[in-house]
C-alpha cells in the first residue's frame, strides 16, 4: 500500500479542512501549510489556515500568506466545529500549536504531519518521517501520490519550506531527494532565486545593524568548542529591530572555526530567556535541551529558561561544558 | 555523435597531460582541475596541474589541492615540452592563465573547457558551454560520456566547483541539472556539508568580529538606493584580521532592502582605495567603474582610486548618486 493511501481516503471522505502549524511559524510551516492548502483545494468545500502567531514579514511574498487567520483575530465565519478534519503540520507536540489548541473542539480528528524525530504521535492519524529535510517534503510526497498537477504557487510554497529548513541546502538533513525535488520544481518554473532573495537577502537596516552588534558581542568558551552571543529587548529597541530579526543569527557562532556548539541567548522577558542551540558534528543539542524542557533536532534545538539572561547564560554554558567534557571522556 | 566524442578520442591518443586554470583560482577552477585530473588518471602516464597563483586556504581541504604546482616554484621534473596536451579550464581568454602562458610551448595543443559566455575560443579544441552553472558541470558531463566510475574525490571536487560557482545554489545560473548532479553526488557519499563548511562556514574569530564591525559601520544614502561600508588597515590590525577576510563583505550592503547598489571601500594604503561594487537589478556597475579605470560584470565590478579612503568615498558616492539620478531621469 502507498504510504499516504489511508490519508488520501480520509481526504476524499471529508470536505472541510482546517490547517495549522507551530507557534512562531517559519518557512517550513508556512510553506507546508500553503502547499497543503493548494493540494486540498480540489477536494474541499471549505479550507482555511489558522495560526497562533502571524506570518513573518519575510514569508509574505508567498501567495496566500496574507489570507492566513490568526486565532486572536478571528472573523465570525471561522468556527472550529465547522471543520471535519484538522491538519497539524510541522509540530512535534500538540502544545506547539499554542492557542489554536484551546480553539479546537475535541470531536474533530487531528492529522499530524511532521518530520521531527521526537514527535509524540498526538494525532488520530500520524504521518511522521524524520528522514526528510522538511515537512514540505512530506507534502510534496503526498502530492505525488495524489497525482496532483503541480502549480506554480504549490511549487513556490514547497521550495520555500525545503530551502528554509535546510538553510539553503547547507544542513545535514539535505538528501539527494531534497535536491531532486528542487530540480523538479525549477523545471516547473519555480523561481528559487526569488525565494532565496526574500528569505535571506532582503534585510532591513535595523536587522543588519543588529547582526553587526550580535557579531561584535560574540564570545568563545570551552577551548573554542562553544561560541555564543546574546540579544535582548533593550538592544532591539536601540536599533529599531524586532525579535524576528534574530532569526538565523545562531548560525554565526556555529560557523566559527573549531566550534562544535553555537548558542544564541535571547532575553525575551526580564525573567525569561530563550536559547537556540546548533551543533556541527556530534553534540546532540536536542538531548541537551531536554534538561531545560526543550527539544528539537540533534543539530538544531532550543529551550526556554525561566531566569534573567545573565543567569540563564551562566547556567547553560556551565552545563554545556560539563556535557562536552563528559562526551570527550566517554 | 556525443558532445565529447572527439575529446575522448584525443584523451585516448595522448599520455601526458598538463592542466591549468585562471589566476587567483576559485572553487570552480580548483574543483574542475582536480575533477579532470581524477578522470584522466586511468588514461595518463603523466598528469600534473600547474597554476600561476596558489590554491586559496579554504579549498585546501580537497584531496590533491596541495599537489598543485606553482609556475614560480617549479620542481625540475616539470617541463612544458614533456606534455602532449594542455587542458585550460574555466578561462575566457588565454591571458587569464597568467604566467603559465609564458611557460607553455607553442607545439603542444590546447584544449579549452569553459562556461564563460565571452570565451574567445583560443584553444586548438574548444568545449565552451555558457548554459551550465560551472566548468565543473562540463567535467561531470565528460565523466558521464567517458563512463567513469565516480570516486569520492572526484565527486567532492565537482560538487565544490558547482557549489562555489552558484553561491551555494543562490545564483540564477542554478538549473535543474545543477541540483540533479548534486543529488547524484550525495548518493555516492559526497559530503556537501563538509564542502559548504570549508567554503562558507569556517570563519576565524577575527573575521567574524570584522564582519560585525563592518555591519555596524554600514550607511545608506541616495534615498536608500545606495548602501556602503568601509574597512581599512587600522581596523584589520585592531581585530587581528587580514584583507582576505574582507572577501564577500560587499554582499551585505547589497542585500539591504531597497538597495540597488552596494559598495565596499577598502583603504588598502594611505593614498589608495579599492572599491567593490554590486548591484541588484539594473545599475551597470561595470560601466560606472570604467570612469575610475575599473571594470567587471554588470552586477559585480570594482576599481581602484588613488586617494585616501574618505576622499575616494566622497568622490565615488557623489558620482554614483548623479548616475542613479541620470538613469531615473532617462
Amino acid at each position: 500500500m502507498k504510504k499516504y493511501q489511508h490519508l488520501i481516503n480520509l481526504i476524499e471522505k471529508h470536505d472541510n479542512f482546517l490547517l495549522t502549524a507551530h507557534v512562531n511559524p517559519d518557512g517550513d510551516s508556512i510553506g507546508s501549510l500553503l502547499g497543503l492548502q493548494y493540494l486540498l483545494e480540489p477536494y474541499a468545500q471549505k479550507i482555511d489556515i489558522l495560526l497562533a502567531d502571524p506570518v513573518p514579514q519575510y514569508l509574505r511574498f508567498l501567495n496566500g500568506a496574507n489570507d492566513i487567520y490568526l486565532v486572536n483575530d478571528l472573523p465570525d465565519e471561522i468556527k472550529a466545529e465547522d471543520y471535519d478534519l484538522y491538519f497539524i503540520l510541522d509540530c512535534s507536540a500538540l502544545d506547539r500549536i499554542g492557542q489554536v489548541k484551546d480553539f479546537f473542539v475535541p470531536e474533530v480528528r487531528k492529522i499530524n504531519i511532521d518530520h521531527h524525530s521526537d514527535n509524540s504521535n498526538y494525532g488520530a492519524y500520524n504521518y511522521v518521517d524524520a528522514t526528510v529535510s522538511a515537512t514540505g517534503e512530506l507534502i510534496y510526497n503526498l502530492a505525488v501520490e495524489l497525482g496532483s498537477n503541480f502549480q506554480f504557487d504549490f511549487g513556490m510554497a514547497i521550495a520555500t519550506a525545503i530551502i528554509t529548513d535546510t538553510g539553503n541546502f547547507r544542513y545535514s538533513n539535505t538528501s539527494p531527494e531534497t535536491h531532486r525535488i528542487i530540480a523538479d520544481m525549477l523545471e516547473l518554473g519555480v523561481d528559487t532565486q526569488e525565494i532565496i532573495k526574500n528569505v535571506y537577502e532582503t534585510e532591513s537596516y535595523s536587522s543588519m545593524k543588529l547582526k553587526g552588534k550580535v557579531l561584535t558581542n560574540l564570545e568563545v568558551t570551552a577551548n573554542g568548542q562553544v561560541a555564543w552571543t546574546v540579544v535582548d529587548e533593550p538592544m532591539l529597541a536601540k536599533l529599531g529591530a524586532a525579535w524576528e530579526d534574530t532569526e538565523g543569527l545562531v548560525n554565526y557562532p556555529r560557523s566559527l572555526k573549531g566550534v562544535e556548539v553555537g548558542v544564541l541567548f535571547k532575553g525575551v522577558e526580564p525573567e525569561k530567556t530563550r536559547v537556540s542551540l546548533r551543533s556541527n558534528n556530534y553534540f546532540p543539542v536536542n538531548e541537551f535541551a531536554h534538561q531545560f524542557g526543550g527539544g528539537g533536532h540533534p543539530r538544531a534545538a532550543g529551550c526556554t529558561i525561566q531566569a534573567p539572561l545573565a543567569e540563564a547564560k551562566d547556567t547553560l554554558l556551565e552545563k554545556l561544558q560539563m556535557k562536552l567534557k563528559q562526551i570527550k571522556d566517554d
